[in-house]
Parts: structure tokens; sequence; C-alpha cells
């Protein structure tokens, strides 16, 4: 164990407790994790514990490939698809998976979430996809892992430096960032707006996603090259 | 009085109190109860009696036929239906009525929950059922048992042990477990993805339940064989 | 003064303040009052001050007919409403007036609150009417008395000690019970069946009343003869 | 410094904490500014600063023109649309600006807020206007200052002392007042009756404005000449 683990090990307790006080998870729901590029080592909340027994020291800690190096708990079951994005996307640093309310709602209802406002051009570059439906023989195979595989098709062609979220349809959303602490703030932005657009659609169905120039406007004042 | 109902006592108590402390009741709504299998006794929340004013020693115990066996406080006006449930199903061990805000709202559109998502899915083997509305004769001849005989009806042919809810026209949610505790949980999660699944309807009234691969794989995953 | 004044002083104090604690006012909104029918004496909120500075003190007394008794504060602004509804209803002994934003959302619509469960049955008998649009030469001529002319006019027909609650169309509700403190939980549970029905119409449109042999059941339980 | 200023860096740091307590703010979300109408200077927020970091010391004070007077934070991103309704409004003291959830759900679904009952008209005479949406070399020339042009030419021909709110299409709310106060509690009651009257449209559609007959009623009983 060095520094920059234990620190990584800080950074992942912090980020999880903060999806518990912001609301987003309840009982044992939600996990954020985290990356130490230069060892390969991710590190993730532990599966089935209550968030008032989380502590920096159960934060479980593994490879790339998936091998265990701590002892004690057995890591979230959503370790998987934690993984395949790290090692499909090489400059995240660090993952969340909730269950929130309002996010999960525009999943489970398999709609994009729209961009209808500038709350959300600020933090999200366009309209949040969805994916589709998991297949079948993808459930059979290797359900957690594959749940990665369809958020990597849905995010072809997408810069995910610049759309660090996605609707899982039937399921709920994932959301990366340069480390866990930008996840979990992404997270809670998603959550406001997801709330946000579900009034917005119900008052009128026809609000649609902003024009291209508010959308620039403010995204790229806060993200752009000259940010 | 012996050690083991002393503990149910105290279960029942802590399960009530988690139902409040949960937002699912208000004033002196909802009741949980357990029982203990051997002795055939059960414990429930005494009748109008204030969440502050709750305590161990003022749960009421009864039998399975309703011999009230503590002085003091009467149990729970819905203590028949409660009853005629763990007469009807041996393998529960503890049962919660409450009138929380959204799974309510489904039982008054008399609609069926539908399994949008995997949230749900981890908790619920499918839709949770409605209920038929009760019929006057019903009402007329023993109300509370009868509601009992309406949930029953509505439960043929489904697996108690894996549909742990279900909604009661024009009323509201009556859930079950292998103990208080669960039977808590569960309503927690009821309430939570009762609520999930109105914003889903609204956003998308065609978003149907998820396939039953998807669900096969979420619920047996943790309540299966191999859990 | 006298103590049983004193005491009606305090219980209008106390019930203001479970109107805030509750969330059912923000700010100086809704008002409280109680009558002691003996000496034609009604207690009410003072106009405009802030919750954390009542006090059973600053509440106002006055005559039935308006003349305030107490030095120091103005009465609410709606008093006039109050004390229509005291003259005309001689079994009522406390009124609450909010702008609850569920209730007052039915208002808004200008529909009545329909009877759509158990929970509403419990506490009001039937659903709950919402009166016409108060009349230009009402606003006029006396425009807090004659919302409660208005309220009189909708109430017709029915009883009012088991009808305890009216929505006052484009306004708000008003509720009334035999002491402060019934008003004030009636007020709550009507904030309770108001959010619940909101959100089944939403679902399902077509639900309706529910039919009469239940509400019989689940109101008279509790307020009929042989409750 | 002198003790005018110095009252109103902290009436602006009240205010902007006060916006951050009732909820309609989070993280570093939201701000609000007052003016010195004698020494011609604005007291804003500063930019990215946490709400928890905040105090009067770390507000920023600048000319009308946009001249910073203080050092160490940048003003919030905000301010040019701030000082342009300085600039155009002689008779307001207190600017608030909020992604607020209620309020902005109406701006992005690009509808004014109707006015549909008395406590809308309590505070706001009449419908609360929503903006057109801000054109692409507005957007490219000066997007805040621009945005501060957009809310000026929707406000033309209605009187900004008594319609001290705006819709801002596709972003959210601009509330004004005599004082920063002032702005912080109509934006708080802007949210209130944007709650409302959301729930209200979807109990019923055609609820429209109420007459103004009564909106005078209300508006004026409170804010009119003889108030």
């Amino acid at each position: 164990m060095n520094d920059k683990l234990d620190k990584l090990r800080h950074d992942v307790y912090k980020a999880n407790m903060e999806l518990f006080e912001k609301g987003l998870v309840i009982y044992t729901f939600g996990n954020a994790s985290g990356i130490d590029r230069e060892s390969g080592t991710v590190v993730i909340k532990p599966s089935g514990v209550d968030y008032d027994m989380l502590s920096p020291d159960n934060m479980v800690m593994l490879d790339l490939d998936g091998t265990v190096r701590t002892e004690g708990s057995n890591p979230s079951s959503d370790t998987k698809t934690h993984l395949k994005l790290y090692r499909e996307y090489e400059g995240i640093g660090g993952v969340v998976h909730t269950h929130s309310r309002y996010a999960t709602a525009w999943a489970q209802a398999r709609r994009p979430l729209p961009c209808l406002g500038t709350t959300h051009a600020d933090y999200f570059y366009g309209e949040v996809p969805c994916t589709r439906v998991i297949r079948d023989e993808q459930i059979a195979r290797n359900y957690e892992e594959e749940t990665g595989s369809v958020i990597i098709e849905k995010m072809k062609g997408l810069d995910v430096n610049h759309m660090k979220a996605v609707l899982v349809a039937c399921h709920g959303p994932f959301v990366w960032g340069k480390d866990p602490d930008e996840a979990v703030y992404l997270s809670v932005m998603l959550e406001e707006v997801s709330h946000m657009a579900f009034m917005s659609v119900l008052i009128n169905p026809e609000a649609g996603n902003i024009k291209q120039t508010l959308l620039d406007k403010h995204y790229l004042r806060k993200h752009g090259k000259n940010a």
C-alpha cells in the first residue's frame, strides 16, 4: 500500500458517502469507484455494506481484470461494468452507478434525457443517451460486463470526455469523470436535470433540445478550450 | 413471557419505528407485525398510539385466532388482515401495511405496479398485483378479514415467497417477508419503485414490463437458488 | 382573562406551529383559529408575524362580530372568513386556512378532490367539494367575508360535521373541526390525500370516487355512531 | 469602505445563504446581488465558491459598468445580466438568479407561468412572462448582457415594480425587488407557485389565469396604493 492508493481509497469512500448524503442512494444501493492508472488499481465500494459501516478501510481494491487484492468484503456486484468502462475509456478516473429516482425514471421510460435548458447544458454536452435493452444472449453470457458493452455501443461516435453520462435502458444511470468526485458531482446534476426535464415535458410535450448555439455557449464556457 | 417473544416484541417495535423514520407513515398510520410460529403468537402495533409513545412494551400480543394476550392497548384495526395472511401463508414471518404515498397512488388508480426496471426486479418478481375492489357483502360481513381474502384470491397462482407485496385496490399496499424487518425493507423499496414508475409511465405511457430474461437475471441473482 | 381563554390561546398557538412544522405553510402564510363558544371569543394568529416570533401571548382575541379585544397585533387578513364560518356552523371549534401545496393545486384546478381511496375515506366523507369562483360584486363588497359565503353556499346540503374541508376555487383549502387541533390534523390529512390523488388521476384518469359501501365502512368505523 | 456598503455586503451575503437554505440552489449555483444607488456600487456573490465558504467579506463589489473594486474572487458569471437590469430599472435594489427546480421547469417548457390562484396573485401581478429564446447573434456578441436585453424586451409594457420576475426561455428565472431580501423572498414564492401550477395544469389543462378582479383584489391588497 502506498500514499497514492490510500488517498484513492479515501476519495472513493468520500464519493460513496456523498451519494448517500445527497439522497441518490438508499440502504446499500449505488456504487462509486476510482482508478489509479499508474498501478492499474481500481477501488470500489464493497457489496451489501450499509453506508454507516463504510470506511476507507473497507473499500475493495482490484486489478483491471477483476482480481481482488484486498481481503474481507466482496466488491460491488456492478464491478465488472465499472472495469469494462475503465478498460475502454482510458481518460476516465471515476465511475458512479446509482438507481437515483429521477434519472432512473428516464432509463425506465427508455428515453434519452433531452437537453431542455442551460442547467443541463452546463454539465452535459447534449441529450444524455439511453442504451438499447440488453440482449438475451448478453444477459446469459456475462450480464454485468455486457452492460458495459451496451454502454460502449451506445457511446460510439460520442466523446466520452464531453458526455459523461448514459442511461442504461430498464436499469439506471452510469456516470463517469476524471475522478470519483467529478463522477459523483455529475450524478447529482444528472438527477437534478432529470427532475426538471420530467416536469418540463409534462408542461409542454413539444419542448425539445435547446439549439446548438446555446448548448455550445453554456457547455464550452465551462468545459471548452478557453474555459 | 420468554426471550424469544421478548425479541419479537423488540423487532416489531423496531419495524414500526423504521416505517415512521423512512416517512412511510404519519401520525398513527401504518402497522407492522411479526409472528413466532412455534407458539403461534403474533405481535402487532397497538391501535391509535403516536409513534413517539411506542415501545417494545406496548406492542400487542395475540393468538392466530385473534385472542389478545396482553393488557392495555387494542391491536391495530388492521389486525385481522394480518392474521388472515399468517394463517394462509405459513412461510411468512412479518407483515406490513401502510398508506405510503406512492404505492397508495397506484392502489387508488387500481392498477398493478408494472415492473419497469431492475430496481423493481431486484426485489419483486414481476409486476406487483392489484386486487379487485372488495365486494359489498365482504365489506358487510367482516371487512378486515375479507381484505385478507381478497389478497389471497389475487395471489392465487403466484408464489408468495417471490412476490411479497400486493396493492389492495382503493386502499394501499400489504407487504410481507420472512420477518418484520424484511417486510419493512420491502415496503420502503415498494415505495421507491412506485415513485419511479409513476414518473416513467408519464414520460412514456408505452413503457411496459421488462422482459423475462432481465427480470430473471436480477431477481434470481439475489433470491434464486444460487443467490 | 381566564384559564379557559389562556388554554385556547395556547391551543391556537400550538395549532399554528403544527402547520409550520408539518410544512403546510412557509414564511407568514396560513392561519389557525379557535373559539370559546361560551364567551363568544375567537383566538387567531396575528397578521404578518414570522412563525419563530409566535407565542400564546401574541395570538389575537376578538368577538364573533370582529371587534378585537387584544392590543398589539392585527388579526390574520383571513379573519372575516373564519368568523363567518364560526357564526354559521355552531358546532365547530377550530378553523384552519392554508395555501398548502397539494390541496391548493386542486383548488387552482377548480376541481373537487375525488375520494379515491380509504386514506381519504378515513377522514372525509366523500369527495371534498370545490366552490364556484367568487363573483365580482362579492369581491368588491367584502371579499374575506364573502369567501365565507361562497363556502357556505357550496356546503349547503352537506353535513359540516362529516365533511370538514372545502377547496375555495382559485384560492386554497379551508378546514374546520371540533377544536383547532382537529382542524390542523385534518389539514395535514387533506394535504396527504391531495398528493396521492394528484398521482392517481395521472396514472389512471378514469379512477373515480370509491363506492359508497367502502366509504361508509371506513368513514363510519371512525366517525359513525358506533365508532 | 463605509457602513452602508458594509451593510450591503452583509445583506447580499444573507440573501445568498437564504437561497441555499430554502433549497433553491445546490453546490455553487445561483446568485443574489444588491446595489447602493448613491455610490453606484453593486455587490454580488463570487463565482464558483461553495456556500459554506461564503461570508460578507468575499462578496464582490463592482461598478455599474462592471469594473471590479474588490480583490480575490471573480464575480458570478451572470454578473452582466444583473448589471444590465440595474442600469435599465432604476427602481430596483436587488436581483436574484437561480436554476430553482420548478420555476426552471416552466422556463424549459418555454411557457409563461399562469396565474392560477391567489397565492400567485399575492406576489406577482398576473402571469409571469417567459422570454423568447435568445438569438444566435446575441449569444455570439455578449451572451450574459444580451440575456438582460432579452428580459428587457419581454418586460416592455409591463411595470417592473409589479411584475418582479421573468422566466428566461431554456434557462431559468430572474427575480428582482427593492432590495436583495425581497428578491430572495419572491424567488422562494415563485418556486412555490411554479410547483403548484405544475400540478394544477396536469389535473386540469383548461385551468387558466384567474380573473382580473380577483387578481386585483389580492395583489393590490398587498401592493397597491392603499396596502
